[in-house]
């Protein structure tokens, strides 16, 4: 077997922008919608006491990637990332490997991106100030692209103030508390799903909500009763209505598939994004493979080109 | 993140013996079959027109893995292997990447391994000799670990004599005719079960039968009429029923679940083996992500105990 490339997560941000990030997680979103990128369901394995692990295919372009990635909430209190694993990426051609990717660059990335993309489909169109509400990894990623995206400046909050302070600097934008984040046009919550951060009560007109940190059974990050007063959008309505911030209000009998509209349809032309300036918009991102090979498929372009170099391994 | 240490084929095969395999293999159907380890049923995901990827997690022993691996059969036109790929070793404690190891060396002595179990499990007490049907990589990892088993003197067929030959030279055994191989008291398979290599008409009392080269939907190494005829075994009556040896069978009307019985419940002592001398046993092996962590575990063992060296790699 020849030597197999290795991307690890210092070479992963440096190959890539934001602002790439942005286009190439668009275009997944609408090769997918158009049927020419595939991805079986997200397999998960659990790992109790701890955390689970999700096993993520997904095709398209001549590449098959798979993503081993975990998510072991309690895991910072010893030092360790919550998001840890590799992602393997292979020819469609021939099933050869072709690279062995950091899997918490790649999802850090394509997490952030959705959040830009999202907002420009369905934010007003005169939305400008982000509120982040959670600013761990992936809520500091979210700025970061909304920023690339030329959204803000905003407002970040977290329980932790020094995390909030963090992002607020990096980005030049303001730290402040919940409701001061949620004041915003465009407000993302990343947090870890056990409460929810948005409530019924929240909701104004020309709001857009982004909700990306209800990823599995049981979280979710806005009462039910919030979700069910919105316009409701998601990555995939398989995984978003099992394990992602619509599931309470699906349970609960207040939303049904009639109800939700799937991104890449809008990025499609299929179906409309927000109904007017007033509405409220709630995008559901469960996380997608799709997005992840879309990273990868930019990634190792910049290689070929000779743009990124990487280590190597023998298998 | 730490380096991981990365295990290529001649570390993996340096590393474990055949008979060391097959201990481990048995055990690892016992821990399955006693619901100490788990495992999620495997993914397809296609990649039309040459082959196809599966995704088989597997969690046990602290460990949980994916492995990441092809099946392109026409690969060999083109100088390249049928299977390729990773398999991806984590802490199911806390999700931490543990290794990353070469997927062809892992696969052919798991699949190697289980015919040696399933022949001191369901063969008749005094039977030796071994038929090979098929000496391609797996055909000659079922004869190894056979011999290891301390089973043979046999007979090595294969549509290429220059393939049988060479088998039949590495094993101290005789290349033979289709015929020759069948005649023995165990006969393993491992074709690319395009047609069928064992008929009604080759059974005969007191012969196993160990059919290893169905692992997908249309593949098939033995006539359905021939499966209905024997006391049939599996890996895993899921796995089997849709995309096994069984499947046509099953789809036939004639072989029901009532009919089968998985190797871990004969290894547990749960259910019997064979019912006595004359009967003829088939089992169906699929392949099990099980089979590839009891590997795993056996390799990661070997080098915590500083008997195999890895290199490493950097996420």
């Amino acid at each position: 077997m020849p030597d197999i490339p290795v991307f690890d997560q210092g070479t992963v941000l440096t190959a890539i922008s934001p602002r790439e990030a942005i286009e190439q997680v668009r275009e997944g979103f609408v090769e997918y919608a158009g049927g020419e990128w595939q991805m079986p369901p997200k397999v998960y394995l659990d790992a109790p006491p701890n955390g689970d692990f999700r096993a993520m295919p997904a095709r398209g372009a001549g590449l098959a990637i798979l993503k081993w990635v975990t998510s072991f909430p309690r895991n910072p209190e010893a030092g360790l990332p919550v998001v840890m694993g590799v992602i393997c990426v292979s020819s469609a051609a021939d099933g050869e490997p072709l690279a062995l990717v950091d899997v918490r660059s790649v999802t850090a990335l394509r997490t952030g991106a959705v959040a830009a993309v999202a907002a420009q489909e369905l934010a007003r169109e005169d939305a400008a100030s982000v509120g982040i509400v959670g600013c761990g990894l992936h809520g500091t990623w979210a700025g970061l692209c909304l920023a690339a995206a030329e959204y803000g400046p905003g407002v970040c909050y977290d329980p932790d103030p020094e995390a909030a302070g963090r992002l607020a600097g990096e980005l030049g934008w303001e730290a402040g508390t919940r409701e001061d984040a949620l004041a915003c046009d465009i407000v993302t919550c990343v947090t870890p799903g056990s409460e929810p951060v948005v409530l019924e009560s929240d909701l104004r007109p020309g709001l857009h909500l982004t909700m990306l940190g209800a990823d599995g059974p049981g979280k979710a990050e806005a009462e039910p009763a919030a979700v069910a007063k919105t316009e409701l959008f998601c990555d995939d309505w398989e995984q978003a209505c099992h394990g992602g911030e619509l599931t309470g209000a699906v349970e609960a009998g207040l939303v049904s598939r009639d109800d939700v509209t799937e991104l890449g349809d809008v990025l499609t032309g299929v179906a409309p994004g927000r109904s007017g300036p007033e509405a409220v918009t709630l995008f559901d991102s469960t996380g997608l493979a799709i997005q992840d090979l879309a990273i990868c498929l930019s990634l190792l372009g910049a290689h070929r080109a000779g743009r990124v170099t990487a280590g190597t391994v023998t298998l």
